[in-house]
């Protein structure tokens, strides 16, 4: 099986971060190498941009700025360890990447979707081979978003309307790239979602 | 007479700082708002930006994600310092803008001024009233550029063929834009060469 770039995409609160976890470490137990990574940031420098997409005032950048700011870190998180990986031959789990851009951007400023694709078409030019999305009930991804206390990501400041948007906008995802994107049903116990996304993987890597 | 966006542009050393600067106090001392700026910074978030650019080991990043994160910074500057200067009617003279990307891009990445034109003509989408690019001797500039003792611009470290380089580009951004460009001899006394950027400002603005 050679090397591959799997992305894990859904709102705050989803499971997204644990399942990437639990697949990693099925992959290690089976003697596949991987690593194991996550947006923004997942490189040095990647992770300073974090630091200024992540802190101080939400209106301290506007929409198209954050664009450029994701776009950089994600250039940087390509070049630095993305790429490098797959090159050596190590198989590429990230917590989220380009789709979480298209999607919270598609959410927030709809308008905005031409510039975030020519950005990726110019700078980034890169797609995952396959896509978990993980679709919730966004009350319940709420929840358990707030439950784990993480201050740091704004968007889980913005309510459930908009976390619905978003759940909208992820089932849009896995419409326009149908070939990669898997919707994962996550209104499950951890284990059995685990479990779904085994199977999934396995099916599309024979 | 309407608020002016103007920029000054030149290699290292080359007295653009100073020459904004006499300019800027010349408006003021005839009555003309105006408000002195300079790139990569010029807004608080622009500024945080530019610490991610000069800070660091000097191959923190790669030419692509430089040229995002100069765009990033571009853009917040455009947004929380210049748009808002100009429409308030106050002149804006910054040192240095987007020639200042497409010549030393085009001077290390030739191959780059696709990806430059396409982020400047998708996120940016301004260009000055009126650029002094200040042609100097890299010789001069160079010693200058040393002789302040600024460890921060790290194009200094870069020698004199590069500086040359840039020169040669410099020149060529004034045939390639000649209606808002003025080419400005820098070989002079700092007082003669502000007194012909003066004469210049006055024949662009009556």
């Amino acid at each position: 099986m050679s090397a591959k770039f799997i992305t894990f995409e859904g709102i705050d609160g989803s499971g997204k971060s644990t399942q990437s976890r639990l697949l990693a470490e099925h992959l290690t137990q089976n003697g596949a190498q991987n690593h194991l990574t996550r947006e923004p940031g997942g490189a040095p420098g990647a992770e300073d941009i974090r630091r200024l997409l992540v802190e101080g005032d939400p209106d301290r950048w506007s929409a198209e700025t954050e664009i450029l700011l994701f776009t950089a870190a994600r250039r940087d998180h390509l070049e630095r360890t993305i790429q490098p990986k797959l090159t050596q031959g190590i198989t590429v789990i990230s917590d989220r990447f380009a789709d979480s851009t298209r999607v919270y951007q598609g959410a927030t400023r709809g308008d905005l979707r031409g510039v975030v694709d020519t950005l990726h078409s110019t700078m980034i030019k890169k797609e995952p081979d396959l896509t978990f999305v993980i679709d919730m009930d966004p009350k319940m991804a709420l929840s358990r978003g707030l439950a784990r206390g993480s201050g740091e990501d704004r968007f889980e400041d913005m309510g459930l309307t908009f976390q619905e948007k978003l759940r909208s906008g992820f089932q849009a995802l896995c419409q326009e790239f149908p070939d990669r994107c898997r919707l994962i049903n996550g209104n499950r116990a951890p284990d059995d979602v685990a479990a779904d996304i085994r199977n999934h993987f396995h099916a599309f890597s024979v």
